[in-house]
């Protein structure tokens, strides 16, 4: 068995961005020389999701409307008696999913037509990392 | 260590439709050949997804009321724009969860008492793919 | 390869219960051997969730009148026909997003400054159980 570990870095200039880190993990896949495997993709912070869905701008501003609906900033949060002002950021991260799993297939990433893993950030303007870990043959 | 790739074909007669693809998995899984690992169940397309639940007719029921009220179909989303139609269905999808993990132990899915998996179609009406990758000795 | 199959009993004195077990699940990983890998945490049980995020009590109890908000208890669930009153736990745990996966890097829980596992109980007070499985080298 082999594995690859490596961090992305994450920098977001906006408190809110979503980025599409694809290419990132095909770059990852080429170079842990895997050829059948799973690669998973944790956001190492708990206010960030990693997600599969469309790489298009109408829908990932979709996203963030809907997201804003279900679970509000600005709320009266009991996190916030912390001195934290963030707990919306928790609970969006919660409704993306938080993490995804793929599969490496031939030693690619293998997607279907449309899915492309993006970072979501919901609290961002300071350094995070993403985990993408890569074990199989 | 050994892999087993595996992609199960779609075609909801419904638009939107709730599949128990329990079985397809286990047989993936005999035929892997595979004692001990994980199986990652993904759809690969990404106005559906691959959850684990209750199969009870009125629970999936439930969830489809839920749904349609979180992520309603028929509201002025921007993903609409291009000409698409389905942006509840890219929602509906992330708040089932996208996607599962299961394991393989002594050559079987190792399932709770009422685990099931299954395939959420979200927009169906055509032809798509669910991914079954199986790694592990 | 190596694998590591480990289950923890949960059995919760309220019907709602949020238990940290991320040490649980580092000393499945010291037990197992394995220096690098995967390792999945999966509730056994449809009305439980295991998620990641901040062990801070005041979030804990925002994530309970959050999900309280989007999946209320005691509607006129299709699931209580059945005999049930538990419907919304079973979509609570969706929400949560219901299981992870996680890294092993080093012969340890590959865990960001703040990542914590937590098992999140929405209908208790019986015995349940957790699958940690763990894969690797």
């Amino acid at each position: 068995m082999k594995s690859h570990t490596e961090h992305l870095l994450m920098h977001t200039k906006r408190k809110q961005e979503f980025i599409n880190i694809t290419q990132q993990v095909e770059d990852a896949i080429a170079k842990s020389g895997i050829e059948e495997g799973l690669v998973l993709i944790n956001p190492m912070h708990i206010t960030a999701a990693v997600y599969v869905n469309d790489n298009e701008s109408g829908l990932i501003d979709d996203f963030q409307v809907w997201l804003e609906k279900l679970a509000p900033a600005g709320l009266d949060y009991k996190h916030h008696w912390t001195g934290e002002d963030n707990a919306d950021a928790h609970l969006k991260r919660q409704l993306m999913g938080h993490q995804v799993t793929m599969a490496v297939t031939k030693g690619k990433l293998e997607l279907g037509p449309w899915e492309q893993i993006f970072y979501a950030e919901f609290d961002g303007q300071r350094a995070k990392r993403v985990l993408i870990k890569i074990i199989g043959e």
